[in-house]
């Protein structure tokens, strides 16, 4: 017995990409009940030179998509980063979830040696297996990002606990 | 070809206590320049109710030591939470790195549908086999206590950019 690729994706980030939603869902009823404009969370970051709350979403269901998308030989879906507001990014989290979802096990499964090259004729271009861009890139990066979107809400005084982090499992 | 159960836990949490214990040396570092005393970074936090630095790490190399060792059938190793200084949390990853890479990938593989019971005996008490306890539940608790750690320090100033966080790969 071994693990799917399959069952190591995309399971993993519809996990992830749920609770976030059901994070940013929290953060809008905060900001509607305490008064504040959304932008005040969505524009927030833990640091001056790191990406703000709403760019960390992007982010995290890119990885999402576009981890996915390499791994079954898929073309990696063309989406504007024009979210403004928590319902453009719910938008973005449902789509990428529809996304992911259609792609059936069988598609990624058996992929594990595949080459998938990232960032190609750049100076950062790396060259990866299937399995090597997955678990040591894809869910490092994936989890970064939804990571530091919760961690903002929290430095931010939104009620959220690590049972919300961790969505239905 | 699948991935297997050892492929998808031990390097990966060698990965990132890799990069955890770089991060921590470069905010040792950033705090003896600055001539700040340690504790104040060991002891931040990025809110009130969330668990500061060194608690975080003590946690993130817990889940390492503690989902490697359900996996493999072993003894989860006690381990007293006495570390108070940047020195003592590199010991603790470094035993924690040691502990995890003598489990042989033998002794992980094929324990995909090892029953593995959190919290036994408590209402909180979860039954998982092996493959479901480390892809929903300790992949995303080990990432988010060494996000959330290179989080709080970021927050406080210190330079690290996302590749000490994604580490060697």
């Amino acid at each position: 017995m071994t693990i799917s690729l399959h069952a190591a994706s995309v399971p993993v980030f519809s996990q992830m990409l749920n609770s976030l939603s059901a994070i940013l869902h929290k953060a809008e009823a905060h900001a509607a009940e305490k008064n504040i404009e959304p932008t005040v969370f969505l524009q927030a970051r833990l640091s001056p030179d790191m990406f703000p709350l709403l760019r960390q979403v992007q982010i995290a269901a890119d990885f999402a998509r576009g981890v996915s998308a390499r791994l079954a030989g898929l073309e990696v879906p063309k989406v504007e980063d024009s979210q403004q507001s928590f319902a453009d990014c719910q938008a973005l989290i449902a789509f990428s979830l529809d996304f992911i979802q259609a792609i059936a096990p069988e598609q990624i499964n058996g992929k594990e040696q595949r080459e998938i090259v990232t960032r190609p004729g750049t100076p950062k271009e790396r060259r990866f297996n299937g399995q090597a861009y997955l678990l040591t890139y894809g869910i490092p990066q994936f989890f970064f990002h939804v990571t530091t979107a919760y961690a903002i809400l929290r430095h931010n005084g939104v009620e959220l606990g690590k049972k919300d982090y961790m969505g239905a499992y």
